[in-house]
């Protein structure tokens, strides 16, 4: 066989041992967290059906879900083949994890009989999308979800702030805690009489931050509002929490939401938060199934889109049979956490996992003396390794630094005569001559 | 939309909370033997190129190999529609990750300037493949592996079989750990003169725990073996240690086989395991591209197959231009060694991460007053947990039954009125009552 020039699909990424354990410091960060408040973790498979997967996330997230083609003569059931679209789901019956929520409703309803109601989830997995790649935007990545679901309990939203604030104190970014309620956006709409248009208001709403005003006005009249809805909206957005009871006072959906906001902040009055938690009438977010309160996380002081968002969305299990269950979740951008953590820099020394001595030896009689040695440094939990091959010192050395190993020992003919091993720091360059034991006490400091 | 009875694909799994526990306990106490040993974690895509994957496993591995349909019109490259081999790889570029090694061969070409040899990298990331499921074997499953690359020293092998010794110490499971050699099959093979039926003899001989020597025979036999052939093979793999020198007394390769075996047990003279390692000649482990030494462990006092298995293979990365790179590694069979875990009752209590304390109220007034004592709680790291909804007591006690909770903590008007509050211990059902900060002092310990 030919040697080939190796790649990875676009939009996919290796991970090396230090991008690693700074992903993993998020994950876990978050994870405790999770845990804390009384959250399960579950895992789904990769694989599901494209009958679950499909028609869950609108007509480009059929087209964006990566399809896996039927094992064996997948032809055979084929009933045309001029129409690749129709052709597709003749010849492919599974697709890979889109997101993490349809996944969990369709598990809530397969295991509904072995779940504890309400039932608080944590799931942390790839999931996988056809999009065009682009920077910040990747074809497989994580999703970092948590959700509570069978109950309509305002304690939920309460709690997953919290979480969103604790998660960030704990990473030290410093953030905003934004909330909104679907129920406002919907009463909106009816006030001004468009209530047909509620989707449309809310996808251009939600990109207020990104376009202003002028590009929000100019999408809304792209979809047929009058120049006096949009005044109405412009006046909206700008309402602080006393006016709102107002705006609505004739519109009991409206009335609802602002009274579901209130409800979430009272429940949260004796309670200390380290971020800062505002309302937002701007606040949309884009997927259309959110019913009720509806949040986002942005950090403070760096450029970057929301790093956290969520919200309340009624009978998302009812695609699967299971009505009336409400469910409120929350999500964490882990990659983009990542860049805001480095762009901070506020990593911690995550080096706790790397090698901490080296032994380094001269010839082969040397290596079978270091053997017992290298064992008894891990029966002391000394993350250790002994270079494989007598080889020349220089190159034995480069290997150490190459991979940060903060010490070295040194065991050659002199070292084995005298029992007392070389002992080089690897920062400093200081070395002195001390017996196995003693050095193992000193790395284990 | 009409509802759906949804189901997962075959072959796959849903985990829960209780499962994932005992699966993060296995990999866990893996990492933590790989990383004291100097291993670095990575993580490759779950999507790889087809160019990479295809060839690399046989004929029947190309076609369990999962593939992914090409996004948009994946029929404008189709130049035939009738030979559905053929048009496989014109309507698809990529597929899903089929085993650890091979991605890991492509990662070291690729980023082969930033990484420090001999590399020492694990991975523990699932697999896919379109095998037929059936019992214990699953078309989406973990692999754990950790190998080195860039050094022929036998030093590896010594410390991968150390590993092994350690984690199944640390698992509490007895196995045996087998050690063979290809050369010395490929000596055989030699010295009987069929040295093109190689990977037939070591295919069959890998079969004699399973099919006893007859099968093995007739096996042998059909592949065009002469009874004299077979005969020698017999003698051959009842041979102890000192006769084998004898046995490959003029074959070069099988000497040097022999020769590697005696350097590996060597190297662990001095260091003393906690379970059996032995040599078994009969040993071949099917993967054809084993070149040198082989390992494989089997518990003890269990019926199951191998749960490790591993070996050196020369020049893996030469497949994408990389030549003369020797690498050895082990892999741990994770879905097995839980059956084990499971079967013989030595999983721990893993409880660590559930819900301490259940806080339980009759109104919408004990929920507001519960909310800050439930964030004290957690302030003082004890996984707590509020019912979202003030309802009856008895469905609020089911719940913390149903998630085993071992505590409750009941607030109710008088509770609130004397300000302290019953604390109940859902095992034994007393109960008592008492100051939030005492039960906090009582969870705490």
């Amino acid at each position: 066989m030919s040697a080939q020039k190796p790649s990875i699909p676009k939009g996919t990424r290796d991970f090396n041992a230090e991008v690693l354990a700074k992903r993993y410091y998020i994950f876990d960060t978050i994870k405790k967290v999770f845990v804390k408040y009384g959250f399960q973790p579950i895992e789904t498979p990769t694989l599901e059906n494209l009958s679950t997967l499909m028609g869950k996330y609108g007509e480009e997230g059929d087209r964006l879900l990566f399809k896996i083609l039927n094992s064996g003569d997948f032809l055979k059931n084929a009933s045309q083949l001029t129409d690749y679209k129709k052709l597709t789901y003749e010849i492919s019956e599974k697709g890979l994890r889109y997101d993490l929520t349809v996944p969990f409703a369709r598990y809530v309803v397969m295991h509904q009989n072995e779940i504890a109601f309400p039932f608080k989830r944590y799931q942390i997995q790839p999931v996988w999308r056809g999009d065009s790649p682009q920077h910040g935007r990747y074809r497989e990545f994580y999703q970092c979800d948590a959700d509570v679901i069978g109950t309509n309990s305002l304690v939920c939203e309460a709690e997953l702030i919290q979480i969103y604030d604790e998660v960030f104190a704990k990473l030290g970014i410093p953030v905003t805690i934004k909330i909104n309620n679907r129920k406002i956006l919907q009463g909106l709409s009816e006030v001004i009489q468009a209530p047909d248009k509620l989707i449309d208001i809310t996808i251009a709403i939600d990109k207020l931050d990104k376009i202003a005003w002028e590009g929000v006005e100019k999408e809304l009249v792209e979809k047929g509002l009058s120049v006096q809805a949009c005044e109405k909206i412009k006046q909206f957005i700008s309402l602080n929490a006393d006016d709102l009871e107002y705006f609505f006072e004739e519109n009991e959906i409206g009335k609802k939401g602002a009274e579901e906001i209130r409800t979430v902040l009272h429940l949260l009055k004796n309670i200390e938060t380290v971020n800062q938690i505002e309302i937002d009438y701007s606040l949309a977010r884009g997927l259309n199934y959110y019913t009720g309160c509806i949040l986002e996380v942005k950090a403070k002081n760096v450029k970057m889109g929301s790093i956290g968002g969520g919200g309340r969305y009624d009978d998302l299990t009812g695609f699967f049979g299971l009505k009336g269950m409400s469910g409120v979740g929350i999500s964490f951008g882990a990659d983009r956490i990542y860049d805001v953590l480095e762009e901070l820099q506020l990593f911690p020394d995550l080096s706790g996992n790397q090698t901490k001595v080296l032994i380094v030896t001269f010839d082969h009689e040397n290596l079978l003396y270091a053997m017992p040695i290298l064992r008894k440094m891990r029966d002391f939990n000394i993350h250790a390794e002994l270079y494989p091959e007598p080889t020349k010192i220089k190159k034995q050395m480069d290997y150490a630094n190459k991979r940060r190993i903060p010490y070295a020992v040194l065991i050659g003919s002199e070292e084995m005569q005298i029992g007392k091993l070389t002992f080089k720091n690897m920062v400093t360059g200081e070395q002195e001559k001390l017996y196995a034991e003693e050095i193992m006490q000193k790395l284990m400091n």
